[in-house]
């Protein structure tokens, strides 16, 4: 039922590394025998073989890199990219200051204009979207068409496709499918239950395994003494800049009268506190009274806790001034204990992406420049989003001693001697469902793997005739067993039986929502012994099933589901990395990816001299940051013996660059 | 096992208020052939029945009321007992000032010396204690003693006895059974892991409970724009005053050098936002972008959230700044439809109060100037804590169409009319934690019912001697099957091998943590095929169990000593709800409870006539409030024909009065 490319059956994404391990040693020789030459950069381009071998279902990214075509002289190419670079950092500026979709088109089609001088086949996507564009709008059939709106509805139930749009689609399907509202607070989201649903689902399975991981839950202030923040002199850098201060503790009835209420001048507090932007200062101040003896470490504490960072541009999800997670802080007596918890919980980390929310992650190391502001390691897991761009997920952090010494923890080792405590800290939050909703969803609207599905089975009884007195009985029965066999098999159902919706109207509204499974029950059908079950992705067309087989059929399918996803993620990120580009190869892909939104990239796997200037050189030339130093690549030193892409001089890592969230 | 008073079993709090009502009606009778002079007063308060026919274990409160002498004049003792009230006064205004307790000492002494001319068994009590602080201090003798500190040291393991000392009791409870920890920041507290795993298991039963309810978790922002609470009028009254307000969004180095980091002036928000102190205000505003038509009611709501209120009296658990909690807000078509989901959600939390932390509460409703800030109705939960305190476990809020009107949230009716909403809120926080502290503790350390607490059962394995191999592959796999056993019957089990505490010590410090049921298995048990269990309270003494029945046996216990917790509790509850007493019985009453801060006065069940003038003055005269009109005694009518026994007008209500935390 649920088509899976043979070779990816039970291939976890450290078999997919290893694959491509291969892959690049191929790719070096391919290298070769090639030219060498710039404009030929797209022909040496090697993707994973798991990409091209696929049979995949998915949808094919970067088409872009099988076409290439070139008249002009080097030097003509050249200022060509210059200009198309510098439209492309102009388009960027202008996109950041919020203009307009209308102002921006004469630049985009600027932009287009000079990459069609250097490759003609680069716009050709974007002239058959325009065409679309430009079909006459169809008159309103029913309700459940997903129709554009005339104007910029913030109310409306139109779903932009990713095609066109797909940071538009990102923010329609959070509003359609009643993920998250925009708050009257800046950059601050209401999650609504069916958001909210999700959220609790991975805070469940996590729990679990952060228990099962020897931390416990506690729960410390929401605030936290400026003074704190200062104690740690990296900590200070990274988190004092945007935070939300509270200096006063009343408000009081404006004297002039023209304000109504204003904080209380008398209320000033003598120090001013802020809201937590993440804990470690906070929990190690407590460590201090709480760790004497190596008896007391490790020590392992969690909170389930709500965090503020003042952001200047906010996503919902992905990114929002207040944002709810989990932080886990550990104490140990050993840099071994520490380092090797941090790794552990990574791995938990991954482990609950995969098999829960069916995501794929590149586990890794940060670049120094990109670590936690007073770590010594940060470990990442890095996801791919359909759009090719990368979104961190999730990170673990080696604190070293940094906080430790900073907050004067010491313990008494066995031998009676004062030591300093190692420590860790790690964290993921609410931007995993950002991570959910672009690794599965699609331009129906959401697509939720069965295992965090908030109703994994919506039953929709389709009512008799209105005399049918005994149809209606035989119907009330036949749901009535239905949903109790699917109930037995421990599955979360709802049935829609609400009689001013139409049915069309309702498959229309659960597809969007992402429920995994829908069944209609009809009189027909009852008579029959049947019902019919259709699945939101991963098959085609409706299914008849015996009502005595209902519940074993449904737990199959849905796991068969479950896994056709994580499938369908894997090789699309397998497919994504690009392995053995140059480095103008990377930065002209990227540019390339500017005027479209959709159909980017992806991630690029090269040989790499760690070097924060050039690292930073790179961010500012394309956009592209160091997603991390994969650990299996990495730790199976495929570095070794190569040059970096970037300088040319011995390369001390491989390193995975990409766009990102 | 368990000794439970008979005609309790079974008894509900809805019997024991209707055993009241009787004996209400018999204590009339009793008052009528009574002298009515003040000085006899004590021999006409009539306790509930339940206490006087109790066989009961628990501790009996309120003894005073049992002894009365008196060979001064009515003159004398009026001008003493003006004396005693003004003394009590003073201390009450020294302590609220922070005295300390050797400068109280000759207060305290000059209000017993006039408490000793009027009643010279009212000190009695207090001689005994002054005994026993002299007795000289006894060496260390070994770990699990619960030493007295020398000094008031804030991490000594001393547990001040009740009698002793009421508040420091509570606050050593907490302090070494390591519940939670003071913070750096004022009236903020760290709740620490097996303080927290309270407050997630009482957040797991009702949050089930809420969905049940038809209530679906959101979150909804931490910071809530100053307008907004200027909306309700009330509202802003309630809770504008002590709020922490947020006035700037970063921190920058003082370009004076002086203090390090200040709030940037530069980044100084234009409208302050205020942390939010409960979330009415957003909550409806974003109702009214949710609510169109009737199809959209009742919409229910739900978050788990921290909140925030400057207190400037904070107490762990009971009256924190931060807290968290949870609130439910709901809106709906009609007025019946509000005020019963309000009263329903009552229900719920009475019923979650006594089936899982086994407290007894009466439910009742606020008179209007206890109301929360808005509501038309505030319906509570009342405890009564071992002090004979009241403490306010739970609120609900009938808010008839308040903020419906001032957020401007309409929907369109049946017939196409725009209507005003209603609505209700509710919550709970983890000022619980402070009523399950109170209601069972003892001077050992905290008592825990077994459904709620964090581990049920402890095992404790008594090694072998060190040669004895065979004895300790014996002990294991006797422990192992033990652990199973009762894991099987999905009890909550830690084994406590610790090879560095002493058997002594652990067992000391589990019964201080509050497990239920600790069990002892060695050896020679081993052989004999039985090990030994110890329950915390409700039964003296071990009890042997053969090794094949231990999982039965420690369920069937556990089930025991929940039920026993339960009936202790609601006997103590009816046996100090004083019914007839006089306003200056009651006066009398509370004012000789000010010297000793344990053993206190209880509740009192009175005709009242609804007047918030009156209900001031008696706040000021003896500290006492009105914790609710109870519900069923209400409902019942029992204050018809009555006449107010402040005021001496008919009665419109019983109220039940008492001294609150």
């Amino acid at each position: 039922m649920f088509p899976r490319s043979n070779h990816l059956i039970g291939l976890t994404i450290m078999a997919s590394t290893l694959a491509m391990s291969r892959a690049f040693q191929f790719g070096t020789r391919l290298a070769a025998v090639s030219s060498s030459s710039r404009t030929r950069a797209s022909q040496v381009m090697v993707r994973s073989p798991m990409f091209i071998s696929s049979s995949s279902k998915t949808r094919t990214l970067s088409r872009r890199f099988m076409s290439t075509a070139a008249s002009l002289t080097d030097e003509q190419k050249l200022e060509l990219e210059d200009k198309i670079k510098q439209k492309g950092d102009e388009i960027r500026t202008l996109k950041d200051d919020g203009i307009s979709k209308d102002d921006l088109k004469p630049h985009v089609a600027e932009l287009l204009e000079l990459k069609a001088q250097l490759d003609p086949s680069s716009v050709a996507p974007k002239r058959k979207k325009q065409q679309q564009q430009q079909q006459p709008k169809k008159k309103k059939q029913n309700q459940q068409q997903n129709q554009k709106p005339t104007n910029d509805d913030a109310e409306s139930d139109y779903i932009t496709p990713r095609a066109e749009n797909y940071s538009r689609w990102y923010n329609d399907i959070i509003r359609v499918c009643d993920l998250a509202d925009d708050s009257p607070v800046r950059g601050c989201m209401v999650i609504k239950p069916w958001g909210m649903s999700l959220w609790d689902s991975i805070k469940n399975d996590l729990d679990a395994r952060i228990k099962e991981h020897g931390a416990e839950n506690a729960y410390f202030p929401l605030l936290i003494p400026k003074s704190f923040l200062e104690k740690e002199a990296e900590h200070v850098d990274g988190f004092a800049k945007e935070c939300a201060v509270v200096t006063h503790h009343r408000l009081t009835a404006d004297p002039s009268g023209e304000q109504g209420l204003i904080a209380d001048p008398e209320a000033e507090l003598e120090d001013p506190l802020i809201i937590r932007p993440t804990s470690e200062t906070m929990i190690w101040h407590m460590f201090k009274k709480w760790i004497v003896s190596h008896r007391d470490l490790p020590l392992k504490m969690n909170q389930w806790a709500n965090v503020m960072r003042w952001e200047m541009r906010t996503r919902p999800f992905l990114r929002t001034s207040e944002f709810l997670w989990q932080e886990g802080h550990t104490a140990h007596a050993t840099y071994e204990g520490a380092l090797e918890d941090a790794k552990d919980m990574l791995t938990q980390y991954a482990d609950m992406c995969e098999k829960l929310l069916a995501i794929p992650v590149v586990k890794g190391a940060k670049s120094p420049s990109e670590r936690f502001a007073g770590a010594e390691e940060t470990f990442t897991i890095e996801a791919l989003m359909q759009n090719g761009w990368a979104l961190q997920s999730g990170t673990s952090h080696f604190l070293g001693q940094s906080f430790g010494k900073a907050f004067d923890v010491t313990f008494q080792d066995k031998d009676g001697k004062q030591q300093d405590v190692w420590g860790t800290s790690w964290g993921v939050s609410t931007r995993l469902l950002g991570a959910l909703i672009m690794t599965h969803s699609d331009d129906a609207g959401l697509v939720l793997p069965p295992r965090v599905a908030p109703v994994q089975v919506v039953v929709v009884p389709i009512p008799p005739k209105k005399n049918d007195e005994e149809g209606k009985v035989a119907l009330n029965d036949a749901l009535d067993n239905l949903v109790a066999d699917l109930k037995s098999k421990g599955l979360k159902v709802k049935v829609d039986d609400r009689d001013y919706v139409r049915n069309g109207a309702k498959y229309f509204e659960w597809e969007r929502k992402g429920v995994p499974l829908r069944i209609e029950l009809g009189p027909r059908d009852v008579k029959g012994g049947v019902c019919v079950f259709k699945y939101r992705v991963g098959s085609e067309g409706k299914e008849t099933v015996n009502l005595d087989e209902v519940g074993t059929k449904a737990a199959e399918g849905l796991d068969n589901l479950q896994e056709y996803l994580l499938d369908s993620a894997k090789e699309r990120l397998a497919g994504n990395i690009n392995m053995m580009a140059t480095y103008e190869q990377m930065r002209d892909a990227l540019e390339a990816d500017e005027a479209s939104e959709y159909d980017g990239p992806g991630l690029y796997l090269v040989p790499w001299k760690c070097d924060a200037e050039n690292e930073d050189k790179i961010k500012e030339e394309c956009k592209a940051t160091i997603r991390c130093y994969p650990t299996d690549v990495n730790e199976a030193g495929m570095w070794e013996g190569k040059k970096c892409f970037y300088s040319g001089e011995d390369a001390t890592h491989m390193a995975l660059f990409g766009r990102a969230f």
